[in-house]
């Protein structure tokens, strides 16, 4: 199937226009017009080649809403026509612990992400969502519930994963004490599933600035990180607290925000972190941990607890040829809101 | 009650003779002629002054056996000449949720450490177990079974809890992966009582110098960890993982070695450790925790686990008058073993 994307031709994460052949649909394929598709972080760092060397051209893009196109003979689940996702993820071995356990993510053989990773039958590059078509075996496939507002509902697949699943692995639940440290894709969304499970939920910050924005989504407010004072008040506060800063930043000034037993789980920065201190960890119990992403089932679980609780990441939509713009803001941090590009609209020769 | 034991009188972790008096009994006191008394390496960190400035004269010492020379008015559970155990911690506020939760060691209000700290009533300076006499609030003395060693139990105070509590924490039980790493004072406890839970052990370690040394510990062996091959073999192996390494050091080399979920936990290094990457954290969903002690409740349990498995620390026994050589081992980490001071051996004028 010819195809038609931006993709970026080396490191220096300058989008172009991209012709490409998909797959031919394989039995168990799903063969998906993308409608929506959202802009991560993460697609600059991959295409940057912050997280190691990439093969070019690169298609990036794992926040995928569109509808069915085609089915494989032996698919079972999808109908032409109907409403569906991908995220980050495109494959796994399907056999392991891991992956019978509904943990592909965590693949004992590797799962193969949504772009820039070898197609585990035929080896050619996985390419992404920033474009008009994608070609995905059945069982990494999501169902996009009718109550979900289509336009807005691909950061889900992401942001809203990969902070619904330590959500839920840390038992957040009604009168749980959750911190959220930045309000960007991640944290906003952090803050909303939070909410909705019934927690207190604070957003930690380096200034007030977003206090507003905060209690609009639902949170009681901002805690200052400057503010000495403030954190030394808020000491032993939190249950958990999900760390979504995405550069190298120091853990220990918030370690001691944790209640005994607390866990800061960081689902934003991969890299380095700043020397830690182990004295907050020893003397409280507490921990530091890290999550990724999530597995299908629980992404297909936060895509229905989205529709429940009326749930939309706060988009901004934009034209695929802004894509380049929207980069600028993700390097410069300066959003509260995910971009998602209306593929619609990608109008190239 | 006037009282002898060995104090440091500077920061130079110099040990000698001091004189001293024990507080007149209060009603729920017990009164205790010290017979053993454990070398901690952290005694050694406290009297430098490492871990904060220090009052002096200070007498360290937190593993403390003896017999029951006296008891107040209020006092039940103990009699006279019976044998007895003190560990890490004197008092603490009883009244808070950790306490009421056995888990003085994070008591809100703060516990009161053995030595070092000021008596909750009084203000005095709290003095350790290298002296003859201690008195000690009935809440926080241990019993001692008959069939533990008295010669021998005192490191089950502090080294013997401090990885119990960790063990238990991270419900190690029958087939658990348990690794330690380092073969020291609180290694070779955690080797022994993970073994008697039926864990299987691996000790990680530089060399495999002390590899026979861990399987007499009844652990499988020593996973080399300069030895990259062996480390990448062992990845994901692990459950739970023991750190008892006392200076600052690299957590990231360890962390591959956790499974997905598994836990890190440091129960050595107070102070700062190199920089970590969360590349193993997210990647597993790993943890890296800390863990202090553990509250009398699971002290006492300790001890009557030992005496029930018939578990003994390696311990070499000396004159109090050897402490300043022990000292010196201490610092050089040449040793497997606890030393235990036979306070009857104490001879100054």
């Amino acid at each position: 199937m010819k195809t038609v994307g931006y993709a970026a031709h080396d490191s220096d994460a300058h989008m172009v226009p991209y012709h490409f052949e998909r797959r031919a649909l394989r039995d168990n394929d799903v063969a998906i017009e993308i409608l929506y598709s959202g802009i991560c972080h993460s697609d600059l760092h991959t295409v940057n080649g912050d997280w190691g060397p990439q093969s070019y051209p690169l298609v990036p893009g794992h926040e995928i809403v569109g509808k069915v196109l085609e089915v494989g003979s032996e698919v079972t689940g999808f109908e032409v026509g109907q409403h569906v996702a991908v995220g980050c993820m495109v494959d796994s071995c399907q056999q392991c612990d891991q992956c019978e356990n509904h943990e592909e993510q965590y693949c004992r053989n590797g799962m193969t992400p949504t772009y820039g990773a070898p197609d585990r039958i035929d080896g050619t590059l996985t390419q992404g969502g920033y474009s008009k078509h994608i070609v995905v075996r059945e069982q990494f496939v999501l169902r996009v519930p009718e109550a979900l507002d289509l336009s807005k509902a691909a950061p889900i697949l992401c942001a809203g994963i990969t902070t619904y699943s330590p959500l839920r692995t840390w038992n957040v639940e009604k009168g749980s004490r959750v911190g959220v440290i930045g309000l960007g894709g991640l944290g906003h969304m952090a803050v909303k599933l939070a909410v909705a499970m019934g927690a207190e939920v604070t957003v930690i910050s380096r200034s007030d600035a977003k206090d507003e924005e905060a209690k609009g989504l639902g949170a009681s407010g901002i805690l200052v990180s400057t503010d000495e004072d403030a954190m030394k008040q808020a000491a032993n506060g939190f249950d958990l607290i999900l760390d979504t800063v995405p550069v190298k930043h120091d853990v220990t000034q918030y370690a001691p925000l944790l209640d005994v037993d607390g866990s800061l789980v960081i689902v934003g920065q991969v890299g380095p972190l700043d020397e830690p201190s182990t004295i907050p960890l020893v003397t409280g119990r507490r921990r530091i941990a890290g999550s990724l992403i999530g597995g299908i089932k629980e992404t297909q679980e936060v895509l229905d607890f989205c529709a429940q609780h009326n749930i939309h990441p706060e988009c901004k939509i934009i034209s695929p040829d802004e894509v380049n713009k929207a980069y600028e803001h993700l390097a410069k941090g300066d959003i509260a809101y995910r971009f998602v590009m209306d593929m619609s609209k990608l109008d190239v020769e």
